[in-house]
């Protein structure tokens, strides 16, 4: 496979080529930025020496999408629509990183104060619970704190057993991007831990669709999300209160039942760490049942990067070329 | 003031003191460590240095009582109970950081699994919900998690309005004592965050006693902690779904109306840094209502070695000797 | 004594507004920034929320003097030579926080690349080295690393005795400053150590300075600096070849007789720890001998924002005033 | 391959398996672990979760060497002495990570204050700097210090240049080890840097012998080490003093010359920064010469687990094998 990456000196761009270089199917074919044309690759990703000899280039939609059979669109919300339908029409397929073709129409342009200039109906790219991505052209990429609450409740929001759900996030600062900020910066961010958009972070939406689609009538989705001095992962405490008692078997069952087959969902006894999941495509899960409550806290762990993103994007390039998902991404994580 | 430490060798007897070192009215006369007796205190606070010229020494409560006009102890649960009565009968005040005391003794036993050998009624020292602090000999100083948990929902409590409360903690690692363990040691620590004790931590209890007496048909209270990589602070986020809809303006009513007088709470528009409370005894405290709903996210920081225990033990000390509250204790936090 | 803090909004303004509000003697009339004009200081240093309630005002350097005793200048490096003059005019004390008036106008004008207004005579002061601090009206308050750096040289210096030194330093980040930077962004810092300016930073004129007045014939001093991931301190490898064999306790003699009565240098057996300083005054200094070899590393550490800035300004603020050098400075470190 | 690892527990066999998954000819057969016998690998190194079925065996050298063609020895210092000669005597290949053999025997019984039950000559696995790795049985695979220490200065003692060199290293607390302990202690090492060993550091005595064994009268060796708050890494900066004035492009030339053609070493503009090259097995290295001065300041940069430990082990493994040394090995680092 030949593949772009319209956007690449972000994090995710880097992290794609990172997980890229040891694919075995795939080559990199383009990488764009307008910003820094002609420069190599490797000026801005420093680890990548040696690995890559690219540059960035500063080319249309269509000069990519002829080099290519799949592009990474990997720009911020608002351009990448403008970039995502040339790609579709050139016949390559697309996975598109940005937040634009996540949500209906209507809700993205509520959510995200911004005209939706190319709607359209896109799968929302969790494999674990997108059977139908596979077949796809175009895949929207899910965002990284829908990837961990979602996966963290779905098995039971699909058990139609959910009354209310609280989600309270907690992610590493390379979620904030590459460019120095207040929050970033290192004596606000180090011995601290920032909670931010405390109940209107715009990761909601994704996370009531995905779950709605579920469960039709679950109504109460609560998310706050919070930023600790970690570079990688996002940890989400979900606290769940379910319609009736559940025993610690019970849950472990539904679970079991619903990911048993799902490479990248490790579910265990004990509690998930960002540790292990490191710079991996897994998905930890655990969870404890409260005694004598209606309440199950459910703890999800994931590199936002990855899982939460580039990983996640290779995962569908994957199945969407008939490749087994986990192709050039069975790796562990990075521990210690 | 002559003041007894029981218990000198660990992170709250340091931190007693280095607060007072900065008092006006109070002189250690005693510092006790079995183990570490004839050492310098210094060697083991080394930060300490040239500020006491102190030695840890082996001695009874009486002996530590005849020196002394108010005593801390500052020894593991289950111990204090063993030494506070003698300190008690010689007529001195006391304050203990231990557990021992801030439940009632049904409830103490159920959550120590601990027969307790000095069954007593005494006042719960957090002084800003309880006014009658200056009249007690014996104060049982609070937990730093309840400490936290409880100022940030205290408010909506007494006006009777929470339905229902969900806290999910955040605590720096030097809540877990001096001693190295699997969960402080740097590479489990760092890049981390660890939750644990999901549903059955013991702190719970004195949450729901704070808060049950203010409002005694409160059920529906859970608490989660976790540790992150931060050696200091405890950030609370409280997600408070309450009776009725309230707007931003009505909570800060209450929170105003609440606290208004107490010089260590400062209410703030916008959300609590550790930073900003760092080794002070300040309790910072924001919140956010969600529109449309009936959740209300309120968020506190403190320090948990300050306010979360030492600070908050002077602070006692203070009041049962009639000085101001912010004797020895109005600087600010250390940032950044 | 009434005191004036030209461009307060910085790191160290708020460090000074921090030391001084446990000043017994010190009323600050005035904090000036021109940006801020208007705003509350605690707006900006919240940590100074209820400790002071001061506003920024944009305000000429006679209008300040007005109404001070005393003003220290926190401003950039050749901001200051703009304002000192007409202070000193106005017959109060200064001490300059900024570069301008550190170094001989000549170095100072090679290192800084910029022309001196104001070229005069200016004590250095590092306290320590320089009895002439109390009769003088104006103060050069020292650099961060030139502070750690020769205070663990100056000993060996000034008995003859170093052929060579390598200052190998390692600094908190928030000596970089208050604006977020590349360096500062949290993924750059955290799991990382930058060495910068290897050869080439300003602050080694300073260090050449006061070690070759100790000993004209000190030829070969190299300084290389480094950001590590902590928010203060800065910890001083020196690594001091000398003229001829010495014994630990020779070294210990030469240590203690030159810094015998200092209040704020800490000579410790062992190896000296940021956390041990961290928020306080003082300078710990410890150092090995290296068996059969002319080689002695001594380890310093000093907290970077107090002995390393705005904490030996109010200490030369002090001895100006006829003060006790350690009056509101006498606290310990902040440790853990 | 079939490979075993005899002493699987700690943080250098987690290393080896993360990297053997990776490998295209390794197949792990025995991993051995007296106290965990019977438990599964992944239990301990939860990041190997689904990627390794493996459980602890407790084998003898013998029983390991009959199902593997090359086994890496992860022992401490002392024990691998008791394990390598079944293995060398069974035929088969040997890596061994600890310090056992790769110092002379006199110099280690001097070192490690141990008696030698099995002195033989050994090659020390540095392969860039060892072109005699792959005609080898058994390498001693070279301490983490030593690597990046000696592959820094190498090029400049091999052209006979280095009067005197200084290394001041600055390490990750992995290196430390897997036990929990007073320096690991999360509140001692978070904002800190603790020096170390300041003259003694065993590793001293491999820099030492590698480095005379370019040039003979090389003398003047020092190394200090620290660890940094940060998991992985070592950054050494060698403060070389060197016989004869260079510039910038001839210290370029001497690097390029020398290590021209070798994969994991990469020359930079700029300074090396340890999120390049972390998780990688490169040694990234950079310098500046100091004008008007014999001082070359030289920065390398490895990942202490990888190129300072079980990547440079494989990395020896694939050379003893004929394969290319990057087998399995060529991946980027993991930034940010």
């Amino acid at each position: 496979m030949d593949i772009g990456i319209i956007g690449g000196s972000g994090y995710t761009g880097g992290e794609l080529m990172r997980l890229l270089s040891q694919h075995p199917e795939g080559n990199i074919k383009a990488v764009t930025s307008r910003s820094r044309k002609g420069e190599k690759v490797s000026d801005t990703h420093a680890h990548l020496r040696k690995i890559f000899d690219l540059e960035f280039e500063d080319l249309t939609p269509e000069e990519v999408a002829s080099r290519c059979d799949i592009v990474f669109t990997a720009v911020p919300h608002g351009a990448a629509m403008q970039v995502v339908p040339a790609l579709i029409d050139a016949g390559i397929k697309v996975v598109d990183l940005s937040a634009d073709y996540r949500l209906k129409t209507d809700v993205f342009e509520n959510t995200y104060k911004l005209k939706h200039t190319d709607p359209r109906e896109v799968v929302y790219g969790i494999p674990e619970l997108h059977p139908e991505v596979p077949s796809q052209q175009f895949i929207a990429n899910p965002g990284c704190y829908p990837t961990g609450a979602t996966l963290a409740a779905a098995p039971l929001a699909n058990a139609g057993l959910i009354e209310r759900v609280v989600f309270d996030s907690k992610s590493g600062i390379s979620g904030a991007g590459v460019e120095p900020s207040v929050v970033s910066h290192y004596p606000n961010m180090a011995e601290n831990i920032q909670p931010y958009r405390l109940t209107t972070h715009r990761h909601r939406a994704e996370i009531v669709q995905e779950l709605t689609r579920l469960d039709g009538s679950l109504k109460s989705i609560s998310f706050t999300p919070h930023v600790i001095p970690s570079i990688r992962g996002i940890l989400t405490t979900s606290h769940i209160f379910v319609k009736k008692q559940l025993s610690q078997e019970d849950v472990s069952t539904i679970y079991g039942d619903f990911y048993g087959d799902k490479p990248f969902i490790r579910l265990i006894k004990g509690i998930p760490m960002l540790g292990n999941v490191r710079g991996s495509n897994f998905c930890d899960i655990g969870f404890e049942v409260e005694t004598g409550s209606y309440r199950i806290v459910v703890i999800s762990a994931i590199d936002n990067l990855v899982k939460g993103a580039s990983g996640q994007a290779i995962q569908n390039m994957n199945l969407m070329f008939g490749l087994p998902e986990t192709t050039g991404l069975w790796s562990p994580g990075f521990a210690p």
